[in-house]
């Protein structure tokens, strides 16, 4: 493939790169037509919370997933398949919502948290809403192994989310609890989205299961750069990384806390665990990770799993389609915010 | 049938009914050896929790309408349906778990409430889970009809408790908007537990409605008797009604705001709205209530519903679960607590 294989000249690959970007445009307002169309309650209420949580400007990557790979396996595959991935995002925004009330959290995506402007009550409830909503659409495909999937899915998340609050003040997570944690918080769902993609798609089985491990290495993938950017894209001197300041181990502090001296690894254990740190705390830990390459083997990490995803649309045949799938999976290590 | 169209004598009936309840109690005991023998989750937390609220001593109605509805079609259905129908508890567990952290409730089923116990973060999420476990369970049928029953059913019940948290400082609510409530928040998984239970006994399509109608209408008299009797059950001069205590507005105070004197109305009204009332501010409540024919009414209401639910059953075959059945219906008029 065009973006992995062979480096081309500068100005063929732009052409190209233009080309898959415009695609993965199309595609995405595609979706957000369908988000506009489709009723989410007969009730203004359910809507206005639903909608302001719906339209708050996340990328649309899980319909954006299911709707690629179907896509990647069958071009000419019916419009339904827009609202179809929508389900995807249901599901997000619930586990969201849900996640919001648990964190206590005041900000989601640069703005007040739903349950900030309605209340912990309503939110709780229109995620369930939201979640019974995504379901109700699933069903109505009337496919056992996209329900199978779904529901395999939602119950590894939900499980996820619990395990996660019971491990959160606990600084030495491994490397695997790590990852399982990740997996169950992001791939499993990106991992699902592309499946039900496939399967719409009328994929054969290898060609189901090389997208669904796509997504999860994705997913993986995602995670970590997600994790790795929340203590190198903050301005200096301006902002904490929000895992930082809440004392979240992630996977930069898990590689420094493998290698760091004892003394060092103290000092940041004492810095994650400060009530109130302060901006010279962060820079601190930063310079700890640096110094241990915690960034560095975050990275790797996370470009290793992107190979993985790469490898795995083998079984896809090429088309404008599968390229927009690895130019995602590429896209993905340049990110800086 | 039995016991709606004639009276026979006493003695008979007497032999009759303790078939009945002994046939009631082995389903019962074998649904909670399933409920003992199914793992719910890998986590020793996640089970704690779960078992804290499935083991509470609630009366597993919903699962046991489900197992009848399936018996009474077919007598030899596969033990599997116990399984099955622990579904339903699921759930209605989790709508409890998620209620108790919105009502901010102090105890459940007379026990301290999970949420007093665990937290509300925790609370949330095992509600979460015992949800998705509940749809995995269902989705392992492999039946779309029993897939779209489920998920039309728990997004009605989601949306209505989202109407329910808007109404809930209203006084002047109609008798009909009580009784959507009311089939949202009862009637709905009642109707689905006995709908699915005919589905998987192999019911014929007059069947399978006639079941779920009855379902229905046995839960709207399931939930005004259980509205009456937090009126009537409590010991003169101890304690107060929830409902009164919380100022929900129930339909023994609707049919009382119906007739009522103005001056009485107002009094009822205010008595409602008290913050911390106090036991004569009840006793006048149930005075008023009781003077305009509050609990008559109510009590004729769900009688008549009673008398639906018996109706809905024509076209199930006799049987002794049919009787189990026709028997649960009318024992609920006799409830006093």
């Amino acid at each position: 493939m065009i973006l992995v294989k062979n480096k081309r000249k500068t100005i063929l690959w732009k052409i190209v790169k233009e080309k898959i970007t415009e695609l993965i445009k199309r595609e995405i307002s595609q979706i957000e037509a369908s988000l506009q169309r489709l009723t989410i309650s007969q009730h203004p209420f359910i809507n206005q919370v639903s909608e302001y949580v719906l339209f708050s400007g996340g990328k649309k990557i899980r319909p954006l997933l299911c709707v690629l790979s179907a896509k990647s396996l069958n071009e000419n595959i019916r419009d339904h398949i827009y609202e179809t991935s929508l389900l995807f995002e249901y599901l997000h925004v619930a586990t969201l919502l849900h996640d919001d009330v648990v964190d206590s959290a005041e900000f989601r995506r640069g703005r007040k948290a739903a349950r900030n402007l309605w209340g912990n009550q309503a939110t709780i409830l229109v995620g369930d809403y939201l979640y019974a909503k995504a379901l109700r659409l699933a069903s109505s495909l009337e496919k056992a192994e996209i329900m199978h999937a779904i529901t395999e899915t939602t119950l590894l998340m939900s499980e996820g989310e619990i395990l996660q609050l019971l491990h959160l003040d606990d600084t030495y997570i491994s490397e695997a609890s790590y990852e399982e944690i990740i997996f169950r918080k992001t791939a499993a769902l990106l991992a699902c989205s592309c499946k039900v993609g496939a399967i719409l798609g009328g994929g054969t089985s290898s060609q189901i299961d090389g997208l669904a491990n796509y997504g999860l290495k994705l997913g993986m993938a995602f995670q970590i750069i997600d994790d790795l950017i929340d203590y190198t894209s903050t301005e200096t001197g301006k902002d904490l990384g929000k895992d930082f300041r809440e004392g979240k181990i992630t996977i930069p502090v898990i590689f420094t806390l493998d290698s760091a001296s004892e003394e060092e690894k103290k000092e940041l254990i004492s810095l994650l665990k400060k009530r109130d740190p302060s901006q010279q705390d962060f820079q601190r830990s930063v310079e700890i990770i640096e110094r241990n390459g915690g960034f560095q083997k975050s990275f790797e990490k996370a470009k290793n799993f992107v190979s993985q995803a790469v490898e795995s649309l083998e079984t896809v045949p090429e088309s404008a389609y599968k390229d927009a799938l690895l130019y995602i999976a590429n896209y993905l290590l340049e990110r800086k915010k």
